[in-house]
């Protein structure tokens, strides 16, 4: 008969991590990112590791799952699912997310579900001896790119000194952060989150990124922060520049208002961040490159089913980040290395948070020429560091925030701020 | 570091087992149906088993695979994945399926793949001591419910005795036959198969059928042997007495033009029988239950992508079946335990062959109430019967079938057979 693995326990862990304050259509990032971090520990002992959004809507939703999930088996993930849906409250569709203002209809369940089944993974590599990406069908590369995340962004946090990256406010400022970000991980595709000043500003920054780095794939992505007609403006002037645009328009409708004139791709976050968009944005060829994510398309598995119909409908696969700790960058790692359809460099917030601030014991995951080399170890190949998650969740009990919201932060500062999109 | 589990050696052997002269539009089943048995031993010798169509096409591009994958992890499906699509013909899109003049776009390589997957999911079970079906996600049900797979059939083949079914070519016949098969396995569905006689008569079968067994879903197959025109009489014919109505119309154009007007769902295992023809169907509403197969859809991981794509497109899924044996049955059953979304019972040619021909011990697939009780031991649950293997590799090596072909042996009997589609 089969051996047992079982879940006994489940300890969920809020932190909070130092951010930088990086601006976005929707305001400006708060000093601290919160998290949330699962252990999954079966009846013999072998734990998993989840990192998801930290806001605590979500993690008393996270809880509730927690406290039904003992004696369900670790592969039994139908049954995991079931329990995350069962009983979600009817207007749970919008916040928990950490992306208030952004991400309103994804489905809540498919956000509860990933950071067990990441878990849930880990342990099952364990089990096995085996890394997950093995588990996920094998590497097809050993290490995984990622792209230069750029941001405008304040000197510092108001009434504190400036940060290691300083000011970003114009194009050149952007340039100076790209050389200092490339120097540091050797990044080989540059984003540039924009939607913050006015598009003419931000094309220029592009301009300038592709004069300075040329040859280097360049993104620009405003958050929905332009109108359709701004947006196709924007698509003549990058014409040629940039490798895809980022959620130009907020919705399918609009995305595909534009996608029907732009030459390059465009690629979303925002208007297809679950399953039930894909008929509406396929049927009007809405987007042309998903960027995926695995703590709101339910896991990795389902990622890896997001891949598969990207791969059926001919559409480019990339990967959305959110601020993060080592636990995510992991899956993230496990999950790109076993794609082979992932056409792009993938996001990471990683470059913006403090090296010293993390939840998982330094060295398992290592940066190499713009990519992280996928650990090999069995599961995620990560282990907890009890003394730095303890040190971040004492964080967070003091740091008083308990849900993301960039724009009431921002408001602080500019009272007159109005995150309405689109802007221009 | 991780636990080694590469593949030493395959052993591939081809087998051939009774079969009933069953009619269908391209003519009838020959006394032997082929297929081939797949041994995938690891270097710590565990073994997984898959099994596949039985063509000598097709076995040699198993074998060509099985000679390369010496050293490979049985984890790894993306580089077995890779090796079976590496160095395929081009002209390797039709034959060797055993489904000659039906299916000629399949994409090979998933077909290929496909028993190497399920032998390397049934080791990876054994290695973890878990079913398939937990790996795959957990069992939703405990018992897979399987349709009454009627065909109109010849009393025995020419020239020997009458078989245990006896004859059934007419309404009568064929409730005969259904009573008989549900008495023995209490089948709750029924499946005609039929394109064998003019359709007034197959209308009239499923009328006999509805009046013999009310409530009990029905479903009628005519293998594409009806224009658009004739497909659109028997839906309206048949409407609110079947279930779905399966490949009526012969490619996706067809079945469009049928669905558009038929009040029942249409289902298919001929016009849409790989990734590639969804975007197709999908867009023209084409079929509405896909009838998915892991032999050609290429494992039990793909077809759980699949069953994701119906899922999120609204459409309904059930699943298909070829002369098999038990090691199929298995794979099939784990699939369907641990598929949610599986809207129908799933068919089988299972008692079409005799009790005593197989490649598994007994005993493991045992059927109650229409339907298979989910093996729980570890893996597939089934062990190879190399006793009867070996009979059946040796009526392989005498009966001289090397490709199943219904049309030519129909022309034996009847020369101006025509195997045209549509032929009404």
């Amino acid at each position: 008969m089969a051996v047992s693995a079982t879940i006994e326990k489940v300890v969920i862990t809020p932190v909070a991590f130092h951010d930088m304050p990086l601006l976005n259509s929707v305001g400006v990032h708060e000093p601290f990112a919160l998290r949330s971090i699962l252990e999954v520990t079966t009846k013999e002992g072998t734990y998993g590791l989840g990192e998801s959004y930290g806001d605590s809507a979500h993690i008393e939703r996270l809880q509730r799952v927690a406290d039904r999930l003992g004696g369900v088996s670790i592969y039994n993930t139908n049954e995991i699912y079931r329990i995350c849906s069962d009983g979600l409250e009817s207007n749970a569709t919008s916040g928990g997310d950490g992306m208030a203002g952004m991400v309103t209809t994804a489905s809540v369940a498919d956000k509860v579900f990933s950071p067990f089944e990441v878990a849930c993974l880990d342990i099952q590599g364990k089990i096995a001896g085996m890394p997950v990406s093995e588990l996920l069908g094998g590497r097809v590369r050993n290490s995984v790119q990622y792209s230069a995340y750029l941001f405008y962004k304040w000197a510092g946090h108001p009434g504190e000194q400036d940060d290691e990256y300083g000011a970003a406010l114009d194009p050149a400022g952007i340039v100076r952060q790209a050389r200092k970000i490339i120097d540091e991980y050797g990044f080989r595709a540059i984003k540039l989150k924009g939607g913050v000043f006015e598009p003419r500003q931000e094309v220029e920054a592009i301009r300038a990124l592709h004069t300075t780095f040329p040859g280097i794939p360049l993104r620009l992505d405003p958050n929905a922060a332009w109108s359709v007609e701004t947006s196709k403006w924007v698509a003549r002037e990058l014409e040629g520049i940039v490798e895809y645009l980022e959620d130009p328009a907020g919705d399918i409708e609009g995305m595909a208002a534009v996608a029907a004139e732009a030459s390059m791709p465009l690629a979303t976050n925002m208007a297809v961040v679950a399953f039930a968009h894909l008929p509406s944005s396929i049927r009007q060829d809405a987007v042309q490159v998903i960027l995926s994510d695995h703590h709101f398309w339910g896991g990795l598995r389902k990622s890896q089913t997001l891949a598969a119909i990207c791969a059926t409908w001919g559409m480019g696969l990339s990967m959305h980040s959110n601020s993060h700790l080592g636990i995510s960058l992991a899956a993230m790692t496990h999950l790109a290395s076993a794609t082979t359809n992932l056409d792009f460099a993938c996001d990471t917030h990683w470059p913006w948070k403090r090296r010293d601030e993390d939840v998982v014991i330094e060295g398992a995951l290592k940066w190499s020429n713009g990519g992280v080399i996928v650990p090999t170890a069995p599961g995620l190949g990560i282990e907890l560091d009890r003394e730095k998650l303890a040190r971040l969740h004492k964080q967070y009990l003091e740091c008083g925030l308990r849900k993301r919201d960039d724009t009431t932060y921002m408001k602080r500062f500019q009272p007159d701020f109005s995150a309405q999109i689109p802007r221009w």
